[in-house]
């Protein structure tokens, strides 16, 4: 008889790590959390890690064969399978994880970034379910992106593509995370929506969050609506722009900002509409991901393995 | 014994159409080329392309088999086989140029748009051969691109993607042909060229060309030399922004106004550089098509067919 397949979709986290057991119509058979925090020592975290997954794939070895494992991870390089340079990590450098983790479970490891683990989960699990053409949008702490094109996900010639966040929207504007000025990722974030409220209300508070804008746009205040009026603003005439270049038949927005629903994704498709190029009115829906938010990361990084193989 | 195999490779111009026939390694047997002004009604058009064709071939019809028609042509989509509200052809509407050729003369036909043919040609036959991750930009009377990832062109959702002339580059800037305001076309075009000349001189002389003031510029005239730098730092500054969607290995610049060489490429590869986000740096090509400009547009519709068979 042949066994049942899972794979083993593991997300890492600056803070957590989230693994689970996940078959190919994306049904969780088990799933756990661990301290990212805890193990400074990449060896002694893929240690922890694969005694994890061990133990989680343990109940199931008798009826079910894992075959692979999916890493989400930030800054994770799926050319090179390896974490590179990420600032909110402990092991420092270019960590190559797959490999570590591949001898030491002895399993076939793909890992990716987060944002292109979110595109193929939408493209396997989601909403983008038999879409050729479509880019995701991962809204948070920072902005990332996966764009699908012929179905299939661009990772560019060094595995770098799809850093939306890091497109200049407006020269010589805020400084970003990267040092750079005027990225995407300086207004359409976690850090660039408080700092649009607090410019807007002159007042540098910090007990605001996504969060409580959201409560007081939903309370009809003028500054947390125009908040989200400004944030999709910035994000809608970007995208008008990318589906000059890519002509995507929808684009999804994943992350915490985008549970705040349609007070961030009407501005977003007004603006995008306002600014497209003629033959592209109309075309272009702008979608929340069909994601469970908390299951979606292990989703997403399993969805490598159901994709790839 | 097999016959060796030629294409067909058909560029259609507002003022002429070329056409010529050619092999694999993209050696031309033959080539002519007729009004098609001549021709307002496209049934006759159709009638005097297939006709050429044919005489074309004719000569060749003992020893080669004619595999297949490549057509490049504005407005092209690569989906339908049809010219789409070409603003420059007398044929209004949707003309599907592809079903009428091949009921015609019993062959395969595909047909795109001219910058879509000249990166597929670039792949087959020019500096992108072996290349999986490339963006193909041509600048003439307009600006348009082509974008391969994954070593697969781009067409997008519905064929529209690689509109790179209409994203914004500066918001409420230069009225666009396509009516609205501020697109990389209005800037980096002939007409865009044109413009930032007259203004930089404040003249409004219409005796000046991209080609005149390459010529100025080469006796290290001011005027001439600012205007390559402001259209090679508009150019560059957006090609920054793009490598961040599909990372390419390299982006080749094509058409009339590249005929300029490093009084363009050079502020481009500068400006390019300099607002590149650092992981980006140093990794991405800034290369003049390696096409034969006379005969580049009929080796793109040709290299169609010997790219999707």
């Amino acid at each position: 008889m042949n066994k049942k397949e899972l794979v083993a979709g593991i997300d890492i986290g600056g803070t957590k790590t989230a693994l689970g057991l996940i078959d190919q119509q994306g049904k969780i058979y088990a799933s756990t959390h661990f301290s990212t925090e805890d193990f400074p020592n990449v060896e002694d975290y893929v240690e922890e890690l694969s005694n994890q997954i061990e133990v989680l794939f343990g109940a199931f070895k008798k009826d079910y064969s894992l075959i692979g494992i999916g890493i989400g991870a930030p800054n994770g390089n799926f050319y090179h399978g390896a974490i590179e340079h990420a600032p909110n990590l402990a092991w420092k450098g270019i960590i190559p994880l797959a490999d570590m983790v591949s001898k030491r479970v002895n399993h076939h490891v793909l890992l990716t970034n987060d944002a292109k683990a979110a595109a193929i989960g939408e493209m396997i699990f989601g909403g983008a379910k038999g879409m050729k053409n479509f880019i995701e949008v991962t809204v948070g702490t920072g902005l990332g992106s996966g764009f699908v094109a012929n179905g299939e996900l661009i990772y560019g010639n060094y595995g770098l593509a799809g850093e939306l966040g890091h497109v200049n929207v407006i020269r010589d504007g805020r400084l970003c995370s990267c040092g750079r000025k005027g990225c995407l990722e300086a207004y359409v974030s976690k850090r660039g929506m408080i700092q649009t409220y607090q410019e807007l209300s002159n007042q540098n508070s910090n007990d605001v969050s996504p969060a409580t804008i959201a409560d007081l746009a939903n309370k009809s205040d003028k500054i947390a609506l125009k908040t989200f009026d400004e944030t999709g603003k910035i994000l809608g005439q970007t995208l008008a722009d990318i589906v000059c270049i890519t002509e995507p038949e929808a684009i999804f927005i994943f992350g915490g900002i985008a549970l705040a629903g349609d007070l961030l994704l009407n501005p977003i498709r007004h603006y995008m509409e306002l600014n497209l190029h003629h033959i592209y009115k109309g075309k272009v829906k702008i979608i929340p991901s069909a994601l469970p938010d908390n299951t979606a990361a292990i989703l997403g990084a399993a969805a490598l393995i159901w994709n790839n193989g």
